[in-house]
């Protein structure tokens, strides 16, 4: 099941610059790895926001929910969620 | 290049009900024209709306507003572009 | 999988008696068939409004969307989808 | 009485570690004490956020405030409600 | 129970002038019998709008919405409604 | 002259404990020092809220504004004004 | 006593023209015959907008509402009034 | 050349009483010698708010900047601009 | 003297085909004079959007009101007006 | 390809003079460089804020984000980004 997620970072100023660095690898290595089991399905960069656009696939609300509130940044991130399904005139086969 | 292009439908209600199916026939027959040539890469319905989330993969800002005021419905829809390029944690070969 | 939706009811003022008389009754019935079948779990009328916020239960966005767009009031509506998992802190067996 | 309230959930960063797991564990126990006795009859995590969607069914608008107001987390919250009744193509017994 | 209500109408331009007329004078014999009555408590205009802020003291939401959705006007209307209660600072006896 | 003012309450979490009691106390006798004089005509609380609708009658803009901008939580509120007069279909005497 | 109002104007394009002209022809002469009594102190037109800013100078909220709801163009227009006073660093005598 | 500006002032708390006094003292200063010289033509206290509705009278949207950029109190205002000129139905020489 | 002037366009359905047609040649012969006489200084379209982000260098306020207002298609627009100068960063002679 | 990116500059308070000095000097020095590469086509100050209006010619979104992200005050700018292409009344050469 799709759903388009919306995330908009906005990481404190104050956070020490280890912790920043820790957390952004943490970050990328969480989603790299929800990637490769296909649940991440597509993410992309907003242009000129700190913002990505993001396609998840996966079985049910409670799925999407575990897994965006495990991100490392979700304290920092505003969030937007939008349930999807296939459109009646989509024609590639994974779109749903 | 990447695009995603949110369309909000809104047809009148007094559109004669041909004219109605014919424009809804002819949107379909360009959306899937424009998917199989690979320029309109995904599209999904969203929950609940008559609307769409689509992304784009066109030349440039021209081709895209080329294709987009082209549409059936444009004079129906609300249109929202933000412009995508690749996420420097994407592992997808086609994500970009 | 549970979602949260409101429906803000805009009927228009030339809309015949007979046809608005006729909407609604076949909206009441196709809700009341959706509740028995437990898909349409709560709808409660918002004071001062003419809205409901509704809870449903269904397979998935898919299905959602199919009753929703469904809705004998669909043209005349603003839909707002939410969607809910069980909370953390839930006793009820079936708020989830 | 029914009342939908939404709770947006926002514990500033600085909050020491233990007066957060208090305020927490205080926050659980408010409202598990109060769904045994019937007045907070549902809640719902929203996918995506630290939010909730509740059912309250209290005598009036004072009790609802009081209920509300002494929330563990109600500094932290940004809180609306919605008056609710009886829609008349409810079906369920308890949806009043 | 006191709920603060605010009423913005906007009558479309092509009611029929006696209409018109007919459905005002039916306005104001309604609210003057439930002010009468003690439930609608208060009604002001809007400096500079065709509004009015109202406070309505009713049994419940349900006698609310009753009231509400019986205005001649309701149609043409848009309306916010803000459930209310005693302040603790309050001196005056009949505020609650 | 009547104006509705609504008071959303933010106080900030780093207010000494007793600063804090003492503002509260402060801003309690003037309230009710001035509800006493009849300036401050109705108070009453908003459900779920840190905040207040009220009715205060007064001379003119500038006793409105020497009054609110002297509140001991001045500091810490948000305040809308809205100037109002008596509704033409008031009954009651003391509605203007 | 002075408040701002500012009057954004939407003539409907159905608006037959010699009724158009002469409702303009009434506003302005109306305005101007305020002007002259000094009650409307103030006018300026917005650029690029159809729209004005204005200060009247009357005595009370009900003066000011009952000059606003008198303006031929007030079916035509949204209207936002906004209470103003003397400002402690004013110079001019005139500005109170 | 005319504008209209709105300032809203929000002074940050932890700023040091001295400085907030003599920040105070130099924006007053700096408003009354512009009043003076005829720029700052207007300026009004806006009721219940730490706020204030001014016209300028500049040579051009330079000046302006110059001006605005230039107030002590600068850091710490929200500031909206709006472009005038003369109304056709303006009676009042200098309102132009 | 600088201004960026968006324009979202909305022309009404039941405009005739003729009178549209024409408008659309006066407004583009109208806004390419004004081009020509360095008045109009940069027009492009906003991607997706029946819009335009212009930029006018004209005397004053009132130059820009009396082109804006006299667009043919004034009366189907919206439009914003943002005053601009010259920024202290820029290389180009021609941006002021 | 040609954007309008809208740069609202919030520099924190508490941000050390000399930082400030520094971020202030690279940026000019930044915009200045890309300026003459003709890649920051043009900027514009916006009368009486912090903030900036400019237009960009780059490849693509990718080195439109790249050179956004790269600004020594992103992390102070709240930044919008319009993908804009020629109008069909333009006239001059380079607005493309």
């Amino acid at each position: 099941m799709l759903y388009q997620v919306v995330m908009d970072v906005k990481i404190p100023r104050d956070l020490p610059e280890d912790e920043r660095t820790q957390v952004l690898a943490r970050e990328k290595a969480y989603s790299q790895d929800l990637q490769r089991q296909g649940k991440w399905r597509h993410i992309w960069r907003v242009a000129g926001q700190y913002a990505n656009i993001s396609i998840f696939d996966v079985q049910d609300n409670a799925e999407l929910h575990q897994i965006l509130s495990g991100l490392p940044l979700f304290p920092f991130m505003e969030i937007k969620v939008t349930p999807l399904l296939r459109h009646p005139s989509a024609i590639r086969d994974d779109d749903s």
